[in-house]
């Protein structure tokens, strides 16, 4: 579960982003939002229940009507502690009692509405029973954009989370490598985001050698050897909101052949950054980097979209990939990185949060992007 | 997410475990079933993603065919990592590509399909769209009691998860609760759940005073003095398998009010647990406790239900509720655990892990249900 951590944000934010997405649900045809726990519900209400359960909790938003959260009785008073609570009212159902007739009675029999993507399958059945004539759709297909677009407010929080997350790694820099597990030096730098502020780790991938070669290894029981590259690419949430960051170190001296895809990694990277303005379209993004990677002879090796959207979870769209048309709109947060993963061998990623602004990109983690010695 | 620890099964286990679900899906009339990454998953393949990602991963079984899992390209390696992998095959798809249509291309496109309760809304509704003439329910729904009985093996990491759970207890009934914050005695909880082999806390719930007539309170601010009740209520995976167990401390010697409220909650479980036996029906185990606590005149302030199932989630079915019917069955373990709630004033809850016999219930829970003297 991602999204869980309180952010400082008041009632009063809480009912203008209630608002705003009642009324560009309204303009996209829909009679309304159905809100599960999750990150959607945590940035409309700041309420996370403390533990996903089979119990429904729902928060109803529809144009010209007040939010409805309905919540299970025995939740009811958390959910009244939340910040976004004087906002919206509470409809509680007791266990024994039918959550979707409570649910069905605030929806319009007919309408078509949004249901946030990681609403349990088992509530969205029962629902789709409770109101046979309502028809449904996931939040992301049809309000891909409404958590993407960051406030000054948010921007401040996503900065202090990708700092914090490139303290951690000047000082993962300096421990030694050789010698030690992945294992081990994956939780020491859980340790250093938590440290630094993180309130929830959410990965901390720790790839040497040839495990570098598989992008989505997280850390394994290899001990990391002279002469490996290493692949580190860490984050989580802080105040609420995501760090993501990766670099590729060395233990000790590379090779020409591994400085060499480094530096390729590092201009795509770069290049990746370069496209970023206010109306280019996502996949553009994707292009510039490819095409970097793609013309020195290594495309087959780059076996992933460059960079995700990013902002109370970890992985959000706006995705960069080729394909998604959606032009870049200032304060809109993702990841530009590229990677090139030579199987059996190594892999090289190099990872930066960028955020839009009128000008063009700006970055949100600064440690160097040129390859780092290890001991 | 829950589910996500290790277990010690192996392929042959997991193939077992596969064709059985198969085999039950088909004899209730379901032309297979579709998992979801989370406890499902574990239970049948030992596979938990790294992160619950956007991506779809899906566990397709069918009577007569072999297991397939779709599994976005990136995550193959890791999927092959798994315990049950040898028992499956592996369905790559790659970012770009319609997973749907992997899927369902596996599928009967007429068929009614048991999924994840867990599943995302928002692949559900894309499978609905890809398969317009399949229909879908809850594997909950259908097949409530697929992972409610335990073998020998699975019992025996019940017992252990329980054992490591009472140490817990035995050594928090030692530190000083008055002058301190919930919070810190929480921590301290989830420390000692660690220390003793618990590789995830769910929940650590420590309710002082007033705060314990909330059942689903879980840790505030608030500073426990002399004289309160604190409810305790925790639990987590250890090697796979949950514990869940509450007890109710006392901060210095309790007023005879608080003695007698304790006796009926404690006289109440034990109703509860003395109920149990194979083919009794699970709302019999709510009559029993419930009763003790209405006669005592007490029933409106028991407001939740008796218990639930546990296996490697912490909150499943079967669930002890009025309307229940389904009857025990040697093997199946959940909670016993009623509780009394005075607003504004305190609550008392007890609860163990009970799990059936043929001759009757056993508990996994053994620390003293009298109510506990602390500091």
């Amino acid at each position: 579960m991602t999204g869980t951590a309180p952010a400082p944000f008041t009632a009063d934010d809480y009912r203008a982003r209630m608002a705003r997405a009642a009324r560009e649900a309204a303009e996209a045809g829909l009679a309304g939002l159905l809100v599960a726990p999750g990150p959607d519900l945590v940035w409309l209400t700041g309420y996370a229940p403390t533990a996903a359960t089979e119990r429904l909790t729902l928060l109803v938003l529809a144009a010209g009507r007040d939010p409805v959260l309905v919540v299970p009785t025995l939740e009811a008073p958390d959910a009244a502690k939340a910040a976004g609570a004087p906002a919206l009212s509470l409809r509680d159902w007791t266990d024994g009692k039918d959550p979707y007739a409570v649910a069905a009675a605030l929806l319009d029999a007919g309408g078509r509405f949004g249901i946030s993507d990681n609403a349990w399958a088992m509530h969205l059945l029962s629902l789709q029973k409770a109101l046979p004539g309502a028809s449904y759709a996931s939040l992301t297909q049809v309000l891909p954009m409404l958590r993407a677009v960051k406030d000054a407010a948010e921007l401040e929080l996503m900065a202090a989370a990708g700092a914090a997350a490139d303290r951690a790694f000047e000082e993962i820099r300096r421990v030694p490598f050789a010698g030690r597990r992945e294992t081990e030096v994956g939780a020491d730098l859980a340790d250093l985001l938590r440290r630094f502020g993180h309130s929830q780790v959410d990965f901390t991938i720790v790839a040497s050698g040839p495990n570098g070669a598989n992008p989505h290894h997280e850390v394994g029981d290899r001990v990391i050897e002279h002469g490996d590259m290493v692949v580190l690419d860490f984050g989580g949430l802080k105040d609420g909101y995501g760090s993501d960051t990766s670099r590729t170190v060395h233990v000790g001296e590379p090779t020409e052949e591994e400085r060499r895809v480094h530096d390729l990694v590092r201009e795509a990277q770069e290049a990746g950054f370069r496209a970023v303005r206010p109306g280019v379209a996502c996949q553009e993004i994707d292009r510039a980097a490819r095409a970097v990677i793609a013309d020195a002879g290594y495309g087959p090796y780059f076996i992933h979209r460059t960079g995700h959207g990013i902002g109370v979870t970890t992985h959000e769209p706006p995705y960069m990939i080729e394909g998604e048309e959606q032009p870049l709109v200032p304060g809109m947060c993702f990841s530009v990185e590229p990677g090139v993963y030579l199987p059996g061998r190594f892999g090289v990623r190099i990872e930066d949060i960028v955020t839009v602004t009128e000008g063009g990109g700006r970055r949100l983690n600064y440690t160097t992007r040129e390859l780092v010695i290890v001991d």
